[in-house]
């Protein structure tokens, strides 16, 4: 079959590969549509960050080279042996977090993971085996490629639970990227009064706006604090820091309320400078999240599924698996305009 | 009246000072007791940090050269025209924290706070006048030494519950100077049933295992993420980092579980490089605090009247008023088997 393979940096081959045998708990999805994720464009251009290159992963047994691609959907073709739950022609979504599924759901996470298409082969490609365990039944009002946002869109699910956001609680995002786009659709299906959103791309502020977002301010022009401040003199309620740079992080605490609090979404690259006495001064709180529990993933789904939350918007471009490099990877780097683009496989919808 | 005034920096002179003019509201307080608190250190090592010097404060409306300490207790001397809840008489201790108190108690302190004994005359002194909403009654149970003890551990109780502690919950804590040793004391309290403490000194370790720690360990000879994994693989429920470098920050979030806690209770002196994928590595959240709500401060003496709390162990020395410069200050620079050092004032107990 044809796949898009990590052979290394800037090295992403379209090539043919053999699927891997299907074991006894696992489920052969054809692949409908597979979306680029920020994490894929980190393996392609300063990887390996988690790819495995040395040794086969602990989770997945994996070594590159391999497929890539861990937002996808598709249609069952074959299920293994002791497979129970789902039988060929299910129209399922992948959650490609393989974890060890020994603590409880709330730090399972934390015990260490992998991602199907990032430590093991993925979704770029004409099929790919997943554990009975890793599939969701999309929903009829879904389509297939809908189901392609699924990963994406619950990380801002996960995000909003954490910020333990009430009903009409106010709302700042920095970053406009794809998952600050679904954050912003996630804090309004929570129903968030305002939404600011801060960015240094007029494009990205221009779609946050289409997406829900109350007021949007290029933070390279204003100061984000001020901005708030002028329409809420107390602050927002809860921030999300979808950028993962120093000055976001410090603006994400200056724009919350005394006692909010800031999710930190993004993967900050390297260390900052701060002084912890910006919470001492202010009491706001600091979480994170990282990916999302199988929970919040089915939540996602039901709340695509009854139309609460569409990702759809955030889609900037539909290609073919022989164009990932120049019109996916190269594009995503190269324009800032682009936020997510779907590869197509089977292209069934 | 004798006080003890700061003029600058290393410049704290027993002096001759006039009582300040009483106001309607306020109560004359007889002092017994004032400890010497590690923000009043500051103030004389390297302050001003908190004393207005160049205009009168905002709350307080008073400037340097001012009398100096906010954890003291005595017995009143005299009411103002419009004080109700008090009588001549009355044995009280003094919450020196003034704020707007036009927000609710959760985010007043951080709209902006005062405080007795740092923006303005305070208890190293024969007397002092105190708002009545200042003012606390002390129970039978307690001397008016105890009294002088209620103003720091209540900076412990107010930790312990942002910390979301539970009953039976293990704990660790950095530092055990003054507010480290409360800390372990309302921990104990709450219910930790397995309390690490890290410090430098080993004399600061000692009185942290008299007090309740279950296990110590001097940090510049073990590694503390260690020590804590060796007893729990999982590391410990909640942190309290009362510290204040970078050092004990990071080490406050390694020894951590997973969606653990992390109170800041320290003043950081200035800002440290770290990344925040420690938190998203382990799920970890950060909170703090800053001194105590009315109501935790209420619930300090109630702890002490019942005898639940007991904080008199941190009393290292007991001094005059004329020695409160070398056997105060100085001691407490130098020595660091100095704790909490009570300046005699009236000294009835």
């Amino acid at each position: 079959m044809k796949a898009a393979v990590w052979h290394g940096v800037k090295d992403l081959r379209i090539e043919e590969r053999e699927l891997k045998q299907l074991k006894n708990n696992e489920v052969t999805v054809r692949v409908a549509w597979a979306g680029i994720c920020g994490s894929d464009l980190h393996e392609y251009e300063e990887g390996p960050v988690f790819v495995p290159v040395n040794a086969p992963d602990e989770l997945t047994g994996e070594v590159a080279p391999l497929t890539m691609g861990h937002e996808f959907a598709g249609v069952i073709e074959k299920v293994g042996e002791n497979v129970t739950k789902y039988k060929v022609g299910d129209r399922v979504v992948v959650n490609p977090t393989i974890t060890h599924g020994i603590k409880p759901e709330i730090s399972d996470i934390y015990d260490g993971f992998s991602f199907i298409g990032l430590h093991g082969d993925g979704g770029f490609a004409t099929f790919a085996n997943v554990p009975e365990n890793n599939i969701y039944l999309l929903p009829e009002t879904l389509t297939l490629q809908d189901g392609a946002l699924v990963e994406p869109t619950a990380v801002a699910v996960q995000a909003v639970k954490e910020a333990d956001m009430k009903f009409g609680d106010t709302v700042a995002v920095f970053g406009a990227g794809p998952i600050g786009l679904v954050t912003i659709l996630a804090a309004k299906a929570a129903g968030a009064s305002k939404i600011f959103v801060f960015d240094l791309s007029d494009a990205r502020l221009e779609k946050a706006k289409q997406l829900g977002a109350t007021h949007v301010f290029n933070s390279g022009e204003i100061n984000p604090n001020e901005a708030v401040r002028k329409e809420l003199p107390d602050g927002v309620d809860v921030t999300f820091e979808v950028a993962g740079v120093a000055p976001t992080f410090k603006s994400s605490i200056d724009v919350t309320k005394a006692r909010g609090t800031v999710v930190i979404v993004s993967i900050f690259a390297r260390p900052i400078e701060w002084n912890p006495m910006m919470l001492t001064n202010t009491g706001v709180k600091v979480t994170s999240t990282i990916a999302y529990s199988p929970t919040s993933f089915q939540q996602t789904i039901d709340l695509m599924g009854t139309g609460q939350l569409k990702p759809q918007g955030i889609i900037t471009s539909q290609i073919e698996l022989d164009e990932i490099v120049q019109k996916g990877f190269e594009a995503l780097t190269k324009d800032k305009t682009q936020s997510k683009i779907l590869v197509k496989l089977s292209g069934e919808m």
